[in-house]
Formats: structure tokens, sequence, C-alpha cells
């Protein structure tokens, strides 16, 4: 089988990020194909009420996908007054996959809020929003060092995200949207820059799967994700001097 | 270690499902310990707009804990005017869950509705929809062959699902809520009655895994679910003989 | 004219009570025929913005159907978005009917939340669940006073509930939905165990009644409520022993 | 004991109505003391879905204060994103008023809308609503039969309403808001011309009552009634001259 | 040329406002033709969060239009559940309006709460509340002095509003509802007794007007302002006595 | 005085305009100094109800700020559950001034949907929006024109806008938003390339103003937009060759 675009079964699409992209304290484009999310980090000084007075801090993702992110337009959720499940599902995934590699109570009595919002979507958007939202949290984080506002490294490694799925009984790394559609099994895998999973999930709309597909799709995310790490370290790799 | 109520790490929870609880169509009163929830399958005579005249059928699922469930008391979703994540995400999972197994085209232009409410709350409710609501939904589809309103069973399988975590370094089946506000991971795991995987999602809200505790929790939730499968068949072990 | 179940006009369909059905501090299932409501009572140490500083406590009602409580299944509120009139016309009733039999003043500055959920609608389901309602909240009031969190009970009688209508010319006590359904009149009857009025709420949708119909309506309405009082008082007579 | 105003027990405050005040097919201001109403009535050419193609018409009501009618101030519903259960049960309440004097059957496929908004509040709103609506509603009646739109009078009778109350141990006609605020019991009853009960709605929040209460509540209802339904006649007494 | 109701080009509709129509602290029922909009001003003895501790107080403006004000009948935003654009895009306008009057240094820390609810509607209901709401905040304002809860007048000079617009050809003054739907452009302008602009909110729909036009249009308003503000100052011309 | 960034009075912020920025029929990135907004212009095969049957097409647009546009971060429209008044202000204008230079009668049954999400904002983002969107939607109507699915070109001319304020009483040309937050009065005007005005919306929230500020900020505004529309020319300057 030959992919849409040519690609191998388990060959990632070009990836790229941009860090600094606005002015917000953090803020990553990254694009993997035609896909393309803003990542932002914003700095609050408080916590949820179910962390007050416990001297740590909170990192928490919103996602959304700008109307004309896809043909045909998809309706605003602000205009239809809710979040979808989709989109909340979303969100709840990219702040869990943050925080594994937070230690909050390194953060100090902060939020930090990671804005994931699609401008272009051609599949992976949400495993894209994990891998750029890493790099927008270091930038933010960073800035804290730099301007003394932490004393200690909060970030207790990096996570990035990519898809795997089976199509036309072939397991692919990293679907586009055209994939995606067609894949009788999809699964979104978070790891670590260690090689640790955060996060895994796997579905089977359609065919549900053994023991060995399985072993082959984490063989195939563990090999992109691999790549994405590099990528993101690339972006930028240290943290920065600490003003004096 | 030992667990708070006894169990061998691979032991569940005392399990019972009452079968035909209420006059709906298909429905179920799942307890697994002290958690109990009742699930119910309803007949509606058409499809989402999106499968509109397609000649497919639709299982879709709603999730909801009565705010009695839990001790102190959670607030009631329709009174606060909206769905929390959680719950969207929970339902989305048993909706997936259930079509894993239904053939819709064998379904005709219907929608099963299947409503798994928690009427007690301690840990694994979305485990315990899961298992009860596959009963309810069977009941259902059996009472359509039996009125002939089916041809063929639309079943391909059994769905069966079961968390594991890891609680205090130890590999865990079917948390009880104790031990999972104490879990540094979690998983929970669908998987049909011929062995193979529906839907794993495991998270590390604290500590990343590696591949080998991976393949503990997926030993542990096999072992777990092939129970759970016993119990579920017991319940209702064949289709009805149909109306002559 | 014979009912559709047989009864005699005056007669309730069998009641059962039980209390303590889940770990709620309060829990009451009530069953009136095929009507089966889950009345739970939990306690929150706090009471709303207007009573606050003024030392006295609150007891307030919700009520919802379980969407497969009805056939053909009824929408879900929390997925609608909002609480229908209905619903908020009933968890209103619900409230102020408990809050008839209890002195606030001696509650302590806390909120009695009753959640009223309907597991399987036949009818009468608002005045079963302001009779169960009233078994859940006793034994809450008993828990606190058993903890000495209560030093008197505020406890001022009991309220039961039940309905009457007008039924093809003919009076009739307690009615299903299929005769609620054809009723040219139905009556709410809310009542003590000293048979005063707490609350009549009489509704001619179709024909207006006169003088001597109310009479009827309220002499079978007290003998249906002395029954249920009754009922209420067997499943559990007296306030606990407190400990020492 | 002397009431606020100086009115006897068992007399209403002035009531003046004025029919025809804005350009709607009805509409009717109504003033009972200082409690100002203005009830429109207007006509939509189609019915609610449950009634469609069954050659029958619908009435049904809304009710709001504005947000100056009170001082302090009340929150706008509309502002505010939802209804108050307050306000629901108030326009089902004039909603089910309405149609107890409408032969739907002769309305034609329509729907007549009440709105009763509230100009300034000083307690009996949705009493004097009720009043006024009728008034409203005959008025837009009446346009229909002038323009033979409708053949025949689908009014069966009239209807008005007003409430009563225990203040200090004394039952009182048409409480005013001081007078209901202080009201152990409250009563709210609707009555046709002929003398028939519409709606009872009876509430002890402090002491239950009795029977020989409720006889007193209803006789100084009833004498209330009468009033209202000269007032409303004396607006305009009969239908008007059809169009040749 | 001649218009609908006989009207010259640059002829105001008759106007008339009464002060003082309710009970609240200032109100003002004006009438520009049919269109009849009730405004009436409350008093909060609070800020704003984002006022709190500045030594200044807020005016702020809500609109609406009550269903029954239009025929077709307008839908209820309450029931609705959410207010329209045009709403909010009015009642802040009405709000900005009243505030460029305001010395809100000399307010204290309280809002002045101005509703402005449309009773019947045709054409210009925006520019009639906010003439009208003037009117109303002067009677609470002098309220505040007569009671000496303020020391000196924040009214820093008065606001009125009025429509122009071209229609077939021809700017004309205080557009009714049937000129303003044919209108290709249509302007609202707020000015002070000063005869300074406020607010210019001109559009062209249609057709993109030049500055001739604009000339025309500023001149048209210019004049008709200066007539509703001697409507204004009849009606109520000077400050309160102080109260001894 | 000397503008925060050096600029002249009279001077613009640096503008670009990348065309086809997205892959949605019509896309637009612009920057205004450090404004920046994404414009995509989607198309959808069917108009608004009100529409339906009239052989018209329609034009309307939706706007939002990224969350982490603004620093502080401002909450997201979508989880709040509705758009603010601000919002849905903007939006309006942004339709109202596209739509003032497209002959509906043109374009066919279909809708064209102007998104304009604003990534960072820096003052001016609704004038801005309106430049950008203008691009979109030309480059979404000469896709309709190259796919033949448009006869004849709906558009009759182009739209800018730019805003104008009084800042320590001196008359500016595109405010940043330092520069808008001291503002005492602000205006924004939409223009077409022949110098007509399509909207002016001047609001003086601290002083009103008199015609020759009126004339002095229309005569900068002017100017401004002459610019802005080379701009909007030099990005794509003739409608596209019809595919043979």
């Amino acid at each position: 089988m030959t992919r849409t675009d040519g690609r191998a079964a388990d060959e990632l699409r070009p990836v790229s990020i941009i860090c600094g992209y606005t002015q917000a304290p953090g803020s990553a484009l990254i694009r993997m194909g035609k896909t393309t999310v803003l990542c932002t980090a914003s700095i609050e000084e408080k916590v949820p009420p179910f962390l007050k007075g416990k001297g740590k801090g909170w990192v928490t993702a919103e996602y959304s996908m700008l109307p004309g992110s896809t043909q045909p337009r998809s309706q605003r959720e602000a205009s239809r007054g809710r979040q979808s499940g989709r989109t909340m599902e979303i969100q709840r995934l990219i702040g869990r996959a943050l925080r594994a590699v937070v230690d909050t109570g390194k953060l100090g009595e902060r939020t930090i809020w990671i804005d994931c919002d699609v401008l272009q979507a051609d599949g992976g958007t949400r495993t894209a929003a994990v891998t750029g939202a890493y790099v927008a949290l270091r930038e933010a984080v960073h800035g804290l060092l730099a301007r003394r506002m932490l004393k200690t490294n909060p970030l207790t490694g990096s996570v990035a995200a990519v898809s795997v799925g089976l199509v036309d009984g072939e397991a692919l790394l990293d679907l586009a949207y055209e994939e995606d559609s067609r894949a009788a099994t999809d699964m979104n895998v978070v790891m670590t820059d260690a090689g640790q999973f955060v996060e895994i999930q796997g579905t089977a709309e359609e065919n549900p799967f053994d023991r060995e597909m399985l072993e082959r799709f984490l063989a195939l995310a563990g090999d992109g994700i691999r790549r994405l790490v590099e990528v993101q370290q690339a972006v930028s790799a240290a943290p920065p001097e600490q003003e004096p």
C-alpha cells in the first residue's frame, strides 16, 4: 500500500515548530504536514479552588478548532454555546499529558494555562497539540526561571505525542485526516523523552485488535515520538541563564 | 500490601448483575462492590442526521452520577446547565465500546440509547457502566429479535471493562475509590469475550510507566474481564426463541 | 368502572419503602406500583447566601427522571442543558413540603439536600417523591442526632403525598400514568401525620370542578395519606439512641 | 388587625384594567393596587409539534418581571441566561388557567401566545396576570371572530384569580407584598365566572392548615373573584359584531 | 415624497415623557409615535469587580423588547436562554451614552442600573431608550441628592438620541419602523444638550454614503436632538431641594 | 507628543497581509503592528431561513480573540458558554461592512462565512479584521468565479477599516492598545476604495466631541484607509482567469 502523500508506514509528516510565535509567555506554532496548531502558555498567579493553600501549582489546557480550519467549516463552539464532548476529551488529555512532566510542588501557587488552537486541521490535531504545548510550556517555565520567579525547574522531562492506526490492514504512523477517517483502529500515544508512557488511548471503532497489533502500534509510536523529541529539543535546547 | 477490603491484587470486587430491573426494553443493575449503576437501553426508530438514509443503525450512550451517589454530594449537572468534561469523556467511551460489538448494518435505521446512571459510586463507575450496558443492550436486541423487528443478531460479541492501576507500587485490579484516588497510574481496559481489545485508556497523572508495567496491567485486566464475561453470560446466556 | 389494575377507586397501589438503600446520610427507595423513586438526603455544612449568619438551616430538593424511566425515552436534562418547567415546579413542591415539617432554627447552619431520581415512572412520581423524601430526610436527621451534631429533633411531624383525580367521571385515588393521562382534573395533596394540609395543587386542564368534587378529592387524599403515614412509620418508627 | 393600606380582610385592592393598551391583537394593562402587569396576546398560525395535524389550537403563556419592577432590582433572566423555577411555575399556571376556558378544537391550528410582563410588583403578580391575561385573550379571540378567522367562539367562560393567605392569624384576601412576605400560608385560586375551580394552589411554608382554614380561604377567594369577573366584564362585555 | 404619517423630512414623531411612572428610584415612560419604552433606574450599593476600591461609581444599561411589542411576536430572550447580538449592541450603546454625562468619581461606590424595556416597537427603540433613560437616571440622581447620599451632582450634562436615515433617496429624521426597513443607510446619533457628539453610529447596509450625506444626517439629527432636549427639560427642569 | 512606537499622529503601523495562509477557500493573515488576525472565508451552499428561496446569497462574520492573544489571558468564550457583548458587536460590524460591497443577488443561494480569529491583540483588532476579511472574501469569490460557480463578480468595491482617537488631546490614527486604553474618544471608520463611508462608529466614553474634532477624525481615517486599500490591492490585484 502506498500512503496518499507517499510516506512510508513508519514515517512522520514533515514537522516544524516555531517557538515564540506570539508575545505570550510561551508560544509554539507546530506544523505536522498541513495540520497547524498555535499553542500558547499564559501564567495566572492563582490556582483553582481545590488547590488553594496547598503550596502547589497547576497546569491546565484548552483546545479548539478554528471554524475555518476544516472544510466544510465547523461551527464555532462559542457561538453554539458549549464545547463538544470531543473538545473536552482532547483538552483533558493535553492537560494530563503536561502535568505528567511537571512537579507542581515546584511551580508555586500559580496556574499555567495552555491554549491549543487549531489553525488548519488535517488529522492528528490532538497529538500535534500535545507536542507543541510542551514547547510553549517549556518557554513559559524558562521565562519564570529567568525572572527568578521559580527557583528550580519544575519540568521533570518532556512529552510528545503521535497517532498510529490500522488502515486497510496496515499499521501506519501519524495518520493524516483521510487515513484517520478510514482507520479501523486508532491509537494516540503520549510518551516522555525517557521513553515511558504518559497516556495510551487506543480505540477500535470497528475491529477489536489483539496483542500483536498493540505491540506493532507501540513500536511505531515509540519511533515517532523519539523523532518528535529531537525536534522539540532542536527548537530550544537549554534552560536560559538566569538574570543575575 | 493489603487492600482496604482484604482482596488479593488480582481479585475483582463481588459482582452482580440484575437484568430486567426496569421495564425499559433493556435494563441491568450492576454492582461491583459498592459501586451501583443502573443501565437501561431504549429504542428510537430513527437515526442521527449523519446516518439518515444509509440503512444503518446507531448505538449511543449517556452517563450520569446521581448527586447523592457520592458523599459529599456532587452537583446535579442538569441544574448546573451542562455536563462536565469527565461525563462527556465517559459517555463517549461507553458508546464506542458498545458499537465495537454491533454490526450497525444489521440494526435497521434505529438508535439504541444506553443510559448509565450511577446510583452509588465507589470507583470504577465507567467500567461497571460498560459491563452493565452490554447486558442491557443485549436484552434490548433480544427483544427486537423476539418481536421479529430484527432478522439477524447484530451483536458480534460481548464487551466488558475493568480498571487496573498502580497503587503504592503494586498493580491492582478493579480499584475502589480510595485506591483510585491514590493511584499513580490508572488504566481502563475494554475487551471482547474473544479476548481482543476494544479500548485501552492508560493515564499516568503522576508517574510515567514503562512497557513492563503495561504488560502487568494488561494481564490483570485480561483475567478480570474473563470473569466479568462469565457473569454477563450467566445472567442470560442465549438469544430468545423468536415468536412464531 | 374498573381500574386498569383492578383497584378500588379509593385504593392505593402496593407501596414499599426501603430505607438505607444507599450509603448517603439518608436514603429511601420508594415504590408505588411500578413507579420507583430513589430519594437521598445529603448534608452540606453551609447554607444558601440568603440565610448566612441567621443561625438557621435549610432543606432543599432536586428532582429528575432518568431518561430510561419512561418509554419512549425522555431526553436527559443535563444533555439538553436545562431543567424543564415541570422539573422545577416539582422540585420546588418537594422542598416546600419538607420544610413545612422542619424547624429550621433547630437544624444549625447546614443544608440538607434531597435528591429524588425517578428510576421508573408510572404516574404519581412527584407524590411518591415527597413520601420517600421524608423517609430519607428522617434518616439523615436521626443520623445527626445520633452523632450529637443536633441537640433536638428539628422534625415537627411527617409529610406524605398522594394524587387524586377525576377519570371518566369518577374520583380516583393514586392515579397510574394511564389514568393520569385521561384525567379531566388532577390534584396533588401533601398532608402531615396530624392530618393537616401542607400543599394542595388542583388543576382542571379540561373541566373546572365544583366544591362537591373538591370535598370528594380531599376525602380520598386524606384516607390515602393516612395509610402512607403508616408505611413511613413502619419503616423506622423511632429516633435512634444517641451515642453516649 | 388593620391592614397596611387600611383595607378590610375581605377587600380587594383597587383594580383597573385597560384593554387595548398596545397594538398587539389582544392587550390589557391590569393594576391591582401598585401591582401592574402588561398582558398581550399574539397569534401565530401554527401549533407546537405535539399538536400538529390534530385540528386543534393551543394557548400558552410566558411571564416575566421587569428588573426594575422590584426594589431592590431583580436580575434580568435573559442576561442570566435562564428563567427561574418561580417564573416557570407561574407561566405554566397562567397557561393552564386560560386553557381551562378555551375549547381548543374551535381555535383552528394556531397558537395564542400570552405574555405577562410585570411593570411594577407589589404582591399578587401571578393572579393579576391571570386576570389580565384573560382580557387580552378575549380581545384577541374577538378580533379573530370579527375578521371571520374563527367561526364560533372558542371561549367557554372567563377566568380570574386572586390570592388569599393567613397573616398574623387572620385570613386575608388579595395580599400585598408586605403581607405576603409575612404569610404563614398562601393560596392562589383561579375560578371561572360560573364559580367553579380551575386551579387551587395552597402552600403552607410555615404552618400546615386545617379544613376550617381551607373553607375560609375558599370563601374569601370566591368573593374576590366574583368582583374581578365584574371588572373584566365591564371592560368589554360583548363579542364584536362580525364583519359582514 | 410624503412620509407614511405625513411628517416633514425633518420632523420628529410626537414625543411624550412621563417621569415617575413606577416606584423605582428613577423611571420614565417615553413615547415617540407608537414606540413606547419604559426606562427605570435602580440603585445598587456596590460596583463591578473591575472598579472595586477605586472610589468611583458605575452606570450600566440593559435593554429588551417585550415579546408582544412587535407583531409578529418576537421570541422571549429569557426563554431562548440568551440575549441576541442586537440586544447586546443596543444596551452597550445606552450604557456608554449615559456614562458620557456622568462624572463617576462623584457617584460614590454604587451602580445605577438602567433598564429599558420596549412595550411597543415602531422603529427608533434604541434612541428613544437613550432619551428616556437619561430622564430616569436624572430622577434617580436627584433622589440621591435629596437624601444627601450624594454631595454634588455627578451629571455633567444631558443626552438624547435620534435616528436619521436615507429612504428612497431622501434624508429623513426619526425613522418609523416601516421607513427604517426600507432605509439604505441608517444613523443613530447621541448628543449632549451642549450640542456635542457622544456617539455616532452610521451604517450603510446597502449603499455607502459620502461626506455630503453625512453632513445632511448630522444636521437633521442635531435639530431633532435640540427638540428632544427641550422635552427632557420640560419634564423636570431643576434638581430638587435637598432635605435640610 | 510622541507616540509610544515613535509614529507620527497620522501614520499607520506596519501592515502586512498574507493571502492564502490556510487551505480555506479564502484566507488572509493580517498584521498591523503586533495585532495579528487570521481571517478565513468558507462557503456553505445554503442561506439562512429568512433568505430561503429569494435567489440571494449571504455574507456573515464571526470574531473571536484566542485566549492567549492578550496578556493577562482572556477567558475562552466557548468554555464560558457564551459570546460577550463586545464579540457580538464586533462580528455584526464585520458582517455589515462586507455586505456593503457585495451584491448578494449575484452570489447565488449560498453563504460565505467569514471567521476572524485574533492570534495576537494590540489594539485595532476589529478594524484589522475588516481589512483582512475583505481579502479573504475576495479570494473566496475569485475561487467561485474561477470554478464558474459564479457568472459575474458580486463584489462592488472593496472595504477597509481603521481606528482613530483622541489621546492626550491629540487626534491619532490607528491606535495601539496602550493608546486606545487612554483615549477619551475612539472612532472606527469603514470605507470603500471609492472613499465612501460604510460604517462610522464614534464613541466618547469620557468627553463628548464637537464637529471640528469629527472632521479631524474623518480626515485621518480617510488617509489611513487609502493606504490600506493599496495594501489590499497589492496582495492580489485582479480576479483570476476563469477556467476554460
